[in-house]
């Protein structure tokens, strides 16, 4: 397998407050036509140490991209850094600064004599032409290897990279690519899951199967290598669809769609309309559901209900069962549910109520215990949990289990 | 000033889905101790390239930390590459096993084998204890440089190096010491920013300013190299409050705080109460306000009025401003401000209504089109805004354009 390094330039990338994210797009696209990323560097705008970065990828690895450090100042190095590093000149291209004073003319500006550095391309390299930007890219052979230097924004440097370079990874591997499919899981452990699919996706040598654990649920990844496209993408489906019979409706998505695009897709295709009322997650439910374009057709409103004053005017949840079961109970929980959907009419509504921390916690519910509510045509529901966690994680896991319920009673109610 | 480097190993970190956040809290850390982060560098479980990589960063930097690769299976090799790239073995300590052997028998259970590795240590370097997990770190001299192994998780290498670590740092660097502050400025531009303060900035040479642009502000960063911790926090303090008064109420934190954490602050010193109606911004306002530990004491309520059905019911919004005006106006804003207040009973609300894409744009009103309604006991106000980006970016800048909305109505009515 060709092995690749990415080379992240800029000084600022290397303060507590900034990272290199251009390099996980790069690992994806390099990945797709079967490389395998061995070393990322990130390197400052510092002459030395980028010289001899550059010098070692391309010593021990096949292909080499930087991003980074095309600009038109003095802290801009990497156009001769990397001439160097490889041994050669930069030559000037008089069409590059024609383009570059065209850019300038047509926004009704001087070129400044510094962009003129911009016109500068290492000898004998390619030209990579930049219509989002004044950098022009080069890429060029090396000892055998591929050097790749882009600019660091990552509208300029993505379309370049499919446009210009991407043709020439996947010609030096081989026309070898790699096809991925990620699988969503919900409410069932990281080893239950490998026990139960392990025996299905053992047969599939051709794919790499790994799971996962993220915050709230468990990934499944899978990966297919072949020359063939078609071939590749037969595989994933076939076994993503093995995968999922297997383990039912604890599957939420199959191709890595969110869980709020998921039930989006369900409330759309059936015609039907959803309410939420939130109380500990404060709106975060309304935000991720609306987060998906067209969201209107299905989600008619929400409610943050915070106070008890709001949850009983607002929802009409009643004073009886706030004194006698409290705000964080299942009674609340369902009776939001039931107040949310009568009053915006809509088909199912859920709610959830719960201590998110860090104060508010007893012995009988402690930081971390939530209710979710649920009510549909036929009635209300609710499920209590406890969830691990900082703020932070609560409240996130208290949307996600609020939105996989509403998912499983639709699908139940289907099955039945 | 002493240089550092950052070595991140694990393959897991070269995958699209996974970086490495680790060099975060260790850059600031260093940067505290006036130590320059000079190059990071992420590398799998790939022994040659590790060890190139360990032995090229102490060679060319004062300090040289890895995190990682310090488990007991095989594919851990931090432990005896980084003692092979300093030249030196491991030596096995005794005590270390019995530690580990005494951990696994407080979880019941027997200590496999495969974990003895972690009882070996680099020959001459110093044991680093580890209180949260089951690998110890080490750290040593070579060449006069100094050499840091810690474990990858950060509960477990962020305590060891403030107990065990951090010490040493600043007594190689001399003892200086960094000190930053962060201040967060809205309604005004980066060039206009920097016009405004240099002339401040620029009589305090011993912090270095520099000014950014983030997603919805500018961000003013302060650090301070003193050998004098007094010294340093008194210069921040001193220049971030003249540059506050230079700069107005654009100023909302003057030490990194959120502006959800401002707005809270403010009402909560107030005793003031706050409730909120949504329809672009689908809960992320409310979702942003209870982010908040505590917001419960000036939070009292959201409505996320996405149908007009809602926003005349639950927002009591007129038929005719809606037929008239439109669902995304300045009327429809101000009136769903007037009966979120009115039906909350709460001392102010706002409200945001418009198009966040990446449909629903006319040529009178854009994507991007978006007013925020402001009620107070004097009535109520809007504001017309067009937000570039895309969804995701409008709803941000919507949700930070409302609550500094707020925030500028309530100075203004205190300096009235």
């Amino acid at each position: 397998m060709l092995s690749a390094e990415i080379i992240a330039v800029g000084s600022e990338l290397l303060t507590p407050e900034r990272m290199d994210t251009n390099s996980l797009w790069f690992t994806q696209k390099l990945n797709e036509a079967g490389v395998e990323l061995k070393l990322k560097t990130i390197v400052g705008d510092d002459e030395e140490r980028l010289e001899e970065t550059i010098r070692d990828a391309i010593k021990r690895s096949d292909i080499v991209i930087t991003t980074g450090g095309l600009g038109p100042t003095e802290d801009d190095v990497t156009r001769q850094v990397s001439a160097r590093a490889i041994g050669r000149q930069l030559v000037y291209h008089a069409e590059l600064e024609t383009v570059l004073r065209e850019r300038f003319r047509r926004w009704g500006r001087e070129m400044p004599e510094i962009n003129k550095r911009q016109a500068y391309i290492i000898d004998q390299a390619e030209v990579l032409p930049n219509p989002n930007g004044s950098a022009a890219g080069m890429m060029t052979e090396a000892n055998g290897k591929l050097l790749v230097v882009l600019p660091g924004p990552p509208k300029e440097n993505q379309p370049m990279y499919e446009d210009l370079v991407a043709a020439k990874v996947r010609a030096m591997a081989g026309g070898v690519l790699v096809k991925r499919r990620l699988l969503r899981v919900s409410g069932i452990g990281e080893s239950a899951v490998d026990e139960r699919i392990a025996p299905i996706y053992k047969t599939y040598p051709s794919v790499q199967t790994s799971i996962l654990f993220s915050k709230s649920e468990i990934e499944v990844h899978l990966a297919a290598r072949s020359e063939n496209e078609e071939e590749a993408d037969n595989a994933l489906l076939e076994l993503a669809e093995k995968i999922a019979d297997a383990l039912g409706p604890a599957v939420f998505a199959t191709n890595g769609e969110t869980l709020e695009e998921v039930v989006g897709a369900m409330l759309k295709e059936r015609g039907k309309t959803l309410a939420v009322a939130e109380s500990c997650t404060g709106g975060l439910i309304g935000m991720r559901l609306t987060d998906v374009a067209g969201s209107s057709a299905y989600f008619l409103e929400g409610a943050v209900t915070y106070s008890n004053e709001a949850k009983i005017r607002a929802l009409g949840v009643s004073e009886e069962t706030l004194a006698q079961h409290g705000a964080v109970s299942a009674e609340t929980a369902e009776a939001m549910a039931r107040g949310m959907r009568e009053r915006a009419a809509s088909d199912y509504a859920i709610a959830v109520t719960g201590i998110a921390g860090p104060d508010g916690g007893t012995e009988e519910k402690p930081v971390g215990t939530v209710f979710i509510g649920y009510a549909d045509v036929d009635g209300t529901r609710s499920l209590r949990f406890t969830f691990p966690g900082d703020r932070y994680l609560i409240r996130w896991r208290s949307s996600q289990a609020a939105l996989d319920y509403l998912r499983r009673r639709i699908l139940k109610a289907e099955a039945a």
